[in-house]
């Protein structure tokens, strides 16, 4: 991704932060992780992301989608001996599609994103609005995808090792490579 | 504490949620915990939280405290060969005066409650504003107090087992007992 294109994308997510009410230090601002997963569709396939501590026993994150904006399929395996990640989405703002492993439900909310159908394997929908969570198991593929607003998303759970996060789509490089504008 | 008692705080602890624009499901907003600790003066000491999720790995929480109430001081020891309890709060809304093992602060800003000086042993002041966070290791001595608007606060941390804290009043009782009105 370009520096701009990040700068732009930070500045976005900002914004729904501060409508929302949640408050971000100057530092959290400057940071928001913005991941593009390598595959240069930020609006389609991304996530904008602060997390606000991650120790050696838990980790919480504050996530914002853009409207329609899926995190694709993965999963969080064990590692090192350790059960993989176990993880609370919690939606604060708009609506989240959330997909995990389970009975296909029969005709989903979302679209899966263009050109990428084989990168998307699970379909049972559980449908999130603000007030309302849902916990994903360890090693339990999943993906999900914000409504027509946007969502902004507290996602409570055991320690992040997002280095190690197996994706369905194998061109995806999770951890970002920036490119600085020429 | 009486039932009404009860109501009455969750009732004022619900407002304060709806104003900070944070949104909890019927059910939650029907069991928001109230903690008088025992000590019959929930103005004074008490908290009043909502737990969102405790599993064997993390937990998430959400406390409110009203206008200069004081969660009292305590510690989350070792259990079973576990680590003590690890937790970050984080300031929401209103300002919070914590307070840890370290150095004593010169004059610290918040006042202790009246009658219960013995049981306040550790005066090194943190005061966090929104958007701010702090970390308290294990088994390590803390308590806090809120400002004039009250505090609404997000604790990330390890699992909880508060039946098993450490307070520095002996008069206390974590778990709480309800007396139904006559």
């Amino acid at each position: 991704m370009k520096r701009s294109e990040v700068k732009a994308a930070q500045q976005r997510a900002s914004k729904l932060f501060e409508k929302v009410g949640i408050v971000l230090s100057p530092s959290e601002l400057d940071h928001i992780e913005v991941a593009s997963f390598g595959l240069g569709e930020l609006e389609t396939q991304g996530l904008e992301l602060v997390t606000y501590v991650n120790t050696n026993r838990y980790c919480a994150k504050e996530l914002v989608l853009f409207p329609h904006q899926t995190c694709p399929e993965h999963r969080h395996p064990s590692v090192e001996g350790e059960p993989g990640k176990m993880e609370t989405f919690r939606c604060r703002y708009g609506k989240v599609f959330l997909y995990v492993e389970g009975t296909p439900t029969a005709a989903i909310q979302s679209i899966v994103p263009a050109g990428s159908e084989p990168y998307y394997t699970v379909f049972h929908e559980i449908v999130l609005h603000p007030g309302e969570q849902y916990t994903i198991p360890p090693d339990t593929l999943h993906w999900f995808q914000a409504g027509a607003e946007g969502a902004v998303v507290s996602e409570f759970s055991s320690t992040s090792r997002d280095e190690f996060d197996m994706f369905t789509d194998p061109r995806i490089q999770r951890m970002p490579v920036i490119i600085e504008d020429i």
